[in-house]
C-alpha cells in the first residue's frame, strides 16, 4: 500500500491538510461558478465582464492545481470531484439561467468575499505547522482579493 | 427578460438543447475526473500517465467552453454548475484515494468509453435539426476516441 | 483559355458556386461594415465594441478568403469588387456618420442575422453536390452564430 | 448630439477631411482589388504574384485602418461602405473573371500608379494645415511606391 | 492479445477501415512524390515550385498521421511501409531523374487528380458508418484540391 | 567638463532645447496622472477604462524616453525629475481619491486636450531649426490625438 | 460614495495602508531618479550602467503598480501624483545636469539603500497585521536588495 | 540537357554519389518505419515510445531532406521514391499489425544499428573524395547513434 | 578591501550565511547528481526518468544561481566550487557506473529527502534574522518537495 | 529596355537620386567600418563595445537597404559594389590592425560626425523636391544622431 | 602592445591566417554583390530571385562574421575594410546598372563558383594545421554549394 | 547486466572513453569555475564580466551534456560527480572569497587555456578512432577558443 513519510508531525499535517482540502473544494467550485456565469451574463457590461470572469478561471484553475498537489507532495489524497465539491464548497449556490450583468458582477464579489474568509484562516492556521504551505495561501489569497476588488470597484 | 430569437424551430432546439446540455456536463466531469486521477495516481508508469491526463483535462476544458456558448447561441441557458455535474454526469462515480497507474488507465478507458458512446448519440441526433452543433459532436468525438485509443493500447 | 476540369458535374456546380459568391460577397460586406462601425462608433461603451468589431472583420475576412479561394478551386472565378459587393450584398445599407454604441449593437445584429439566414440555407443547398464546400459554409455559420449570440446578449 | 471640438480650423479641417477621406476609399479599393486578382490570377507566375499580392491588400488594410481613425480623430466621421468605395474609388474598375498573370502585373501597376498620383497630392495640400495626417501620408506614399517599383520591375 | 472493441458494427468497420488504408497509402506516396520532386526540379521556376512542393509534403505528412492514427483508434492497424506504399498507391509511377519544372507541375496536377478523386469517393463511402472518419476525409479533401487549384493555375 | 558639439546652431538649439524640456516633462506628468486614475477609478466601466489607461501610459513613458535622449543627443540634460515635473508640467493638478468612471474620462480628455496644445505648438516651432525633433513631435502628437479621440468618442 | 469593506480591522488597516503608501511614493520615485541618472550619465562606462538603470526602472515600475493596487484592494486610495512623490519621497534630491558613472553609481547606492531600509521597516510592520502585504514588502526587498549589491560590486 | 559541372572529379563523385543515394533510402524507410512502429505500439509503455518514435522520424526526415539535396548540389539526381526505398533499403522488413512496446524497442535497436553500420561506411569512404558530405555524414552518425544508445538503454 | 555594509547585525549574518552556503552546495550537488544518474540511467523507464532528470537539474541550477546571489547580496562570499561541494555537501556519495531505473528513482528519493530536511531546519533557522531569505528556503522547498512527491509516487 | 516613369521630374530627380546614392555609399561603408572595429578592438571595454558596434552595423544595413531600394523606386539604379564605396565614402579611411578601446569610440564618434553632416544636407536639399524621401533621411539622421550622442558619452 | 599567443606554431598560423582573411575578404564582397543585384534585378522573375539573394546575403554574414572571429581568435587582425574587400576579392567585378533577372542568375552562379573554388582549397590547405578552422570551411562550403545548386537549377 | 555493443573496436574504445571522460570533468568543472566568479566579482567592470561569464557557463552545461550522452552513446558510463571533478580536473584551483574584475579575467584567461590544450589534443588523438567524436571535440574547441580571445582581448 502506499505510504508517503510526511515532513510533518501527525497532528500539524491534519491541520495542513483539512486547509488544502478546504482550499481544493473552494477554487474549483470558484471555476466552475466563474464558467458557469461566463456563459450566462447578459446586459450592456456583457463582453467586458465575459472576459473578466475567464480570468478568474485561470486564477483558480491554476491555484487549484497547485493546492492538490501540495495535498499529495505532504501524503494526503486531495479530493476534487463533482460530488465533493458541490458537498463542501464554501461558495453559495448561484441559481441556473441568464444573469444581469450588475448581478453577475455582485455575484462574484460575494463569491470572492466567501472564499478570501476561509482563505485568510487557512494563511493563520497552517503559520506554524508549514510555512511551505502558508506561502501558497497566501499567495492565492493576494490573487483572489485583487480580483474581489476589481468586482467590487465596478458595482454599484 | 432575455430573449433570444433561435435560428431553429422549437422541435429542433429541443432535440440539439438537451445533446448540448449532456455534452457539457459530461466534458466538465471529464475534466474533473482527468485531474482527480492526475493528483491521486502511484505507480512505476506515474509520471508518463500523470502528463497524459493533463491532455485529456485540456481537451475535455476546451470542448466544455464551445459546447456551453453553443447552447447560449441558440438561446438556451447552459447549467455546468457543481451540483449539476454530480447529478447527471454520464460517467460513473470514481474512488477517493490513491490510485495504482494501471487502474488509473482503466478508469479512464471506461470513462471515456462511456461519454463517447452518448456523444455518438448525439451526432446522430443533431443531423437534421442543426448541422452546426453536429459538425462541433463530431470534432469532440474525434478527439475523444484518439485518447480512448491511447489509454486502451497502454492497458492491459 | 484557362479552363479548370472541375470534380463536380455542371448541375452540382452551379448551385454550389452560386452559395459559394453569395458567401463571399456577404462576408466582404460584412468587414466593410463592421469597420465602418469600428470607426464611427460614440458613446460610453466605445472602446469595448470598439474592439469587438475588429473580431467580426477578422472572422469576414478569413472566411472571404476561404469562399473564394474554393470557387476557384471548383474552376469558378469568384467576384469580391466593390461594384459588386454594393450590388448585391444581403446586408442592408448601414447609414453614414457617427452611431451611438447602442445603435452600434442592433447595427450588427441585424447584419449578423441577415448572413446567417442566407449562409445556413448555403449549409442546406450544397449538402448533396459538395460536402467540402457545406464544412466550409457550416463552420463560418458556426463562427457568426457566436458573433451574433455575444451582440444579442450585450443588446437591449 | 456628437461633437468633437478639433485640433485644426474650419478651412483646414476641410482640405484636411476630402484627403483623409478620398484617401479612404482608395486604399479599401486597393484591398479589394489586390484581392480580386489574388483569386483570379493564372499563369506560370501564379504563385509569385498570388502571395504579392497578399503584401499590397495588408498594407492597403493597414493603412486605411489608420486614415479612417485619423479623420475620426479630427473630429470628421469617415466613410468606408462598399458603395461609396464603388462611387468614389481613384482606381478604374477592374475586369471580373481570371486574369492571365501577365495582365495580372499591368493592373496592378495601373491602380498602385493611379492611387500614388493622388496620394502624393494629398502630400502636398496637407503639408500646411496639418503635418500630423501629412506625416501619414508620406508614410503611405512610401510603401505605395515600393510595392510599385516591384511590380514595374517585373513588367514587360 | 491486443484487441479494440471498436465503436463501429463490423460491417460498417471494414468499410471504414479500407478508406483509411487507402488514404493512408496515398498520402505517404504524396509527401515522397513530392519529395522525388521537390529534390530533381529544374529550370527558370525552380524556386517557387521547390517551396511549394514543401506544401504539398507537410500537407501529405499530416494528414497521413491523421488517418493512420484514425484506423489504429477504430482497432485496425494501419499499414504504411515502403513496401505496401510501392504496391497498393493510387499515384502512377512518377520517372526517376532531372525533371523540368513545367512537368513538374504537371506531374503533381495528375497525382493531386489521382488521390483526390478516391478521396471524393472515401468521403461518400464513410458518410453512414462513420461520419466522424467522413469528417477527416471532408477536410483532407478540402486540403489537396486547393493545392489542386494552385498547381493548375500555373499549369500550361 | 563634458560638452557636446552640438549639430544645430546656438539659437536654433534653445528653441529645439525648451521645445524638448517640456514635452518631458508632460508626458512624464501624463504617465503619473494615467496611473493615478488607473489605481483610483471606479464604476461600472471600471475595467475598460482600467485598461485603456495603461495603453495611455505606455505611450507617454515610450515617447518620454525618445524625448529625453533626444535633448541628450543634442548636447542639452533633460530634467525629469519629480520636482520638476509636480513644478512645470502642462497638466493642471488632478483631485486625490476615488474617481468615478465618467470623471476619469473626463480628465483624460482635459488632460490629453492639455499636452495636445503644447505639443502642437513645438511641432510649428522646430520645423526651421531640427526638423528631426519636428518628426518625433509630429509622431507623439498623432498618437495623443488618437488617445484624446477614444476618450472624447466615450465621454458625455 | 465608494465604500469597500476592508478584510482588516481599522487599526492594522492604518499600519498596512501608511506602509502602502509609503512604498508607492519610494518606487515611482526610484523610477523616475533611475530614469533621469540613464539620460544624464556620461563617462567611459556610459553604456553598462545606462542598460543597467533600466533594469531599476522595471523594477520600480512592475513593484510600484503592484504596490499601488495592493493599497486600492484593501479599500484605501493610493497616491502616485508627481506633487505628492516630489514632497515625501524617502529618496534625497539628486542634481540635475550630467551625472559622471562613477557617481551614478554612487548616487544609485545611496538611493536603493534609503528605500530599502524603509521597505524593511514595512516588512516588520505588516507581518501581523497583513501577512498578504508582507509577502510583497519581502519580494520588492529581495530585488531591491539584489541591485543594491550589483551597484556596490561594481561602486569604488 | 541539364548538366552540372560538379567540383568533384568522375571517380570520387561514384563514390560520393553512391553513398549519398544509399544515405537517403535507408534515411528515408528509417523515417517510415518509426512512423509505422508509431501508430502499432501497444502495451503499458506505449506512450513513452510514442513520442521517442516522433523523435527518430523528425531526425530521418530532416536529414533524408540534406543528404537528397547534397546529391542534386553535385549534379547527381537523389531517388527517393517508394519502389526504391522498398527494394533497396538496408533496414530488414519490419512484420505489419500491432507491436508489443517491448518488441518496437528491439525493432528499433535492430533498424537504427543496420543503419549506423552503412553510415560510418560512408563515412569513411568520402573522407577523401568529399570532406563537405562526410561532414554531413558524421552529423547524421551522432544523432542516429544518440537515438541507437536510447533504445538500448531501455531495452532488455 | 571590499566591504559590504550588510543590513543584518554580526550574530544574525552569521546564522543566515551559513544557511545560504549549506544550501548552495546541496544544491550544487543536486544538480550535478541528477546529471549523473541522467546519463547513466538503464532500464524500461529510461526515457521517463531521463527526460524527469532534468527537470531536477533545471530547479537546482535556478535555485542555486539565487541563493549565492543572495550571500553576495548580505555581503557573503559564496563558495561553489567542485573541491567545496565534494567535501560538504548533504547529499550521501552516489555510486559510479549504470543504474537501473528503479535504483535510479531510489537515489533520487534519498536525495531530495536529505536536501529537503536542511532545507525545512533553514527555513526555522533564518525566520527571524532575515525573512527575505527565509522567503527564498521556503521557494526551494516547495520545487523540492513536488519533486520528492513525483519520485516517491512512482517508486516501489 | 528597363524604364520607369519616375513620379518627379527630371531636375528633381536629379537632387533626390545623388543624395540617395550618397547615403547608400556611406552606409554601407558605415557597417563595414563598424564590423572592422568590432573584430579588431581590444582593451578592458572590448565587450560593451564590441556589442555596441553590432548594433551601429544593424542600423547602417537596416537603412542601406531601404536607401537603395527608394532609389529603385524613383527609377534609378543604385550602386553599393565594394569599389563604389572605397572611393566615394565620406567617412575616412580607418587604420587595419587591433584598435585600442579607446580609439575605437574615437573613431567611431568622427565616423558617425562625417555621415551625418552629410545626411543634414540630404534632409535639406530633399525637403521640396520629394518629402518622401526626406523623411527617410529624417529617420536615419535620429538613428545616427543617438548613435553619435552615445560614443560622445562613453568618450573621453 | 596586443598580442595573442596562439596556439598554432607560426608556420601554420600563417597558412590558417591567409585562408582565413581570403575568405573574410570573399564573403564581404558576396553580401554586397548579392545586395547590388537584389536591388537591381528586373524582369518577371524580380520577385522570387529578390528574395532567394537575401538569403544569399544572410548566408554570406554570418559566415564572414565567423570567420573574422576565428581570425582574431588565432591572433590575427582580421581585415574586411572596403577597400581591401575591392582590391582582393576573388569575384570578378559586376556591372552597374539594371540587371536584366536570367543575367542576375547567371552572375549568381559566377560568383559563387568562384567563391567556392577557393573555399575548397582553404579546407585542404587548414586540414592539417587546424582542424577547427578546417571544419569552418567545410560549412561554409556546404552551405555555398547548395546556393549554387539552386542557382544552376533555374539557369538556362 | 546492462552491455552495449559499441561500434568501435576494444583499442579504439579506451582511446576515445578516455578523451571523452576527461572533456566532461574539465567542462563540469569550467561551469562551475565560471559560476564562481561570476558570484564574486567586484570592481568597476562587475556588470560586463558577470554577464559574459554566464556565457561562458552556458558553453560549458550545454557541452557537457553532449561529451557525456556521446559516452554512454558508445557504451561507455560517464562519471561527473563532484568528487570525481574535484580530482581529476584539468583547471587549477581556484582561490575562494571575492575576485576583483582585473584577476577575474585571467583566471578565465588560464582556465580556458587549459581546457583547450587538452581538448586539441582530444581532437588528435580521437581523429583516427572516431570522427564521430572527433567532430564534437572540433565544435567544443572553436567554442572555447572564442571564449577566450575575447577574455584575452579585454585582459591585460
Amino acid at each position: 500500500m502506499y505510504v508517503v513519510k510526511s515532513p510533518l508531525p501527525e497532528a500539524d499535517l491534519k491541520t495542513v491538510s483539512e486547509a488544502l482540502q478546504g482550499a481544493l473544494v473552494d477554487l474549483v467550485d470558484l471555476s466552475l461558478v466563474a464558467k458557469q456565469i461566463h456563459w450566462n451574463i447578459v446586459g450592456p457590461r456583457f463582453r467586458s465582464i465575459h472576459l473578466q470572469l475567464d480570468e478568474v478561471v485561470a486564477t483558480a484553475r491554476t491555484h487549484s492545481d497547485t493546492v492538490a498537489e501540495r495535498a499529495a507532495t505532504l501524503g494526503v489524497s486531495p479530493d476534487g470531484r463533482a460530488g465533493t465539491v458541490a458537498a463542501t464548497s464554501g461558495i453559495g449556490k448561484v441559481p441556473d439561467g441568464w444573469v444581469k450583468d450588475t448581478d453577475a458582477v455582485g455575484t462574484l464579489v460575494d463569491a470572492l468575499g466567501a472564499v478570501i474568509t476561509r482563505m485568510r484562516q487557512r494563511v493563520n492556521s497552517t503559520a506554524d505547522p508549514d510555512p511551505v504551505s502558508q506561502d501558497i495561501f497566501i499567495g492565492i489569497t493576494a490573487d483572489l482579493e485583487k480580483h474581489h476588488w476589481m468586482f467590487q470597484a465596478e458595482h454599484g
